[in-house]
């Protein structure tokens, strides 16, 4: 067993460097455990909603951050988190895959995944016509052709977004497009998005970039259907499987229950990022939630109260 | 009467700005009214902890933010919000210094001032002497004493860039001086910076200018202690006040009651950063909470339910 942390942040994104940069000021000893130095931000190219540093690349913003994170002499260590455990007497217990790390406080900032297609070309055309937010990509489609994936209310409210900049957007759902109603009003006006219904995209295809997508049936004469970029919006897998055998609460979209503070229901356990369940995910709103966790885990640690705050062997 | 806007945001500080810029994104039509560009961090020197841009100038940060804002094309009205008020046909009538304008709904972005002693001498001697503003005019005294009232971590970092300039800096707390981790080390180094725990100042004297401050306890000799200046950096009061009126909710320190999306109990009204009961105020967290509610409002205004949506004269 090594040192005891005062925090272990688990994940190397954002919230979990934003939450280093915190633990340094406040004097914290700190241990950020994440297997991709940047994490899901640096699928994306270009950052133009970071307030603060303007149009940004995402790798340029990431170095920021490290930089930050590296002056403050915290640890970031690649490493694969296998389980997260609690006793009296070491706190949380961190198995990773390449040893174990017990700490007082553990922040999850485990993120989430873009729920693939899983078809041919997605991950060889990743960044080169397909996406998976329309908010941080949409703008570089600027008069050209989309066509979104998807049949909720994520996808009829990216593909109005994605139609401020395209010169048309093509819905494409598995059976129909169901969002809610006001969205699928503003879809239905919205000249630029044509909506095509029990389609299923079983292919991309591209040279460079992508240049289209191919269907399970015809459309347009053809099932191979011409398009700049593929957006697909079918969901998120919020990254929370290690913090339920903690007792961690999670909702319903197994996103992790945090208050204003990100705190979670289990002491010593908080949450920020895209594995909470804060319904406006970005950077800097994950960021935000960090900050706010890691004042939150110095007053505690500060407090009377810190469970399993054992410094002897009685304990 | 003028064009009615989406949102109207008060307060053009960081919060404000981000707001700003999510507004430009999410092709809502806004406005931001305040009386000064930048707001409260601009009375910072250096911004040490804002994740994504490393160490920065505070107006570097501003001048980032500024010109991100004017990229997305959101108006910045330099002017004086006296009076917030609803009807159903207007919506929010917002009375400004120089003229009027109406939005559906008002994101108060007010930020906070500084808190004063409330002792005598303290209002006589303000600006000679008494000061709230390390960064506007620690300057002033080269080579003098200085005594430093607070006992946060506002107080650590002041007393640090007063040190800079003046021979001596007295820093009194009411009880400890308890700063973030590095900013309390960097105190301990500085041979310029004496820390005296305990105690209060109950008055300021001078005569054309400051000549000491009167304590309730004798240190070094005598209940008169003699400075040349005296910083106050006893903490913030919200800028609320101008949320009163419409019915929003304050806690007992007069910040406006947000939830986890900075929306306040009145419908068409959001509040974030420094006048929000938020518990851990800094730059980043403000700006989180900003694009939240942007967010906020955007689902709100493309919902059904939205309150004063009169478009013609029948309502």
């Amino acid at each position: 067993m090594g040192d005891k942390y005062d925090v272990a942040i688990i994940g190397s994104g954002v919230a979990g460097l934003a939450a280093a940069v915190y633990c340094g000021r406040l004097g914290l000893n700190a241990i950020v455990i994440g297997k991709e130095k940047g994490g899901t931000i640096l699928k994306t190219d270009i950052i133009e909603n970071y307030p603060g540093t303007g149009t940004i690349s995402a790798q340029k913003l990431i170095d920021n951050f490290l930089k930050h994170t590296v002056e403050y002499g915290v640890e970031i260590k690649n490493d694969f988190v296998e389980k997260v455990s609690w006793s009296k007497r070491s706190c949380f217990s961190i198995k990773t895959k390449k040893g174990k790390v017990s700490s007082k406080t553990v922040l999850f900032a485990t993120g989430s995944a873009w729920k693939k297609l899983g078809v041919v070309g997605e991950e060889e055309y990743r960044n080169k016509g397909v996406h998976y937010c329309a908010l941080c990509d949409a703008p570089l489609y600027k008069n050209k052709v989309v066509v979104v994936v998807g049949g909720g209310d994520a996808a009829a409210k990216e593909s109005l977004l994605i139609a401020k900049y395209a010169r048309k957007v093509y819905v494409m759902a598995r059976h129909s497009l169901k969002g809610e109603g006001v969205n699928m009003e503003r879809v239905k006006k919205e000249k630029k998005i044509e909506v095509i219904e029990n389609v299923n995209v079983k292919g991309i295809k591209g040279d460079k970039f992508v240049t289209g997508v191919v269907l399970d049936k015809v459309v347009g004469g053809s099932k191979e259907f011409k398009t700049d970029a593929v957006f697909v919006d079918i969901g998120h897998v919020p990254l929370s499987s290690l913090a339920v055998p903690l007792g961690v609460k999670l909702n319903r979209k197994k996103e992790i229950a945090i208050n204003k503070e990100s705190k979670t229901n289990i002491i010593g356990v908080w949450a920020a990022g895209d594995v909470a369940d804060t319904k406006f995910k970005q950077a800097i709103t994950g960021v935000g939630e960090a900050v706010k966790a890691i004042y939150s885990i110095y007053e505690y640690l500060n407090g009377e109260s810190v469970l399993c705050n054992c410094v002897d062997e009685n304990c």
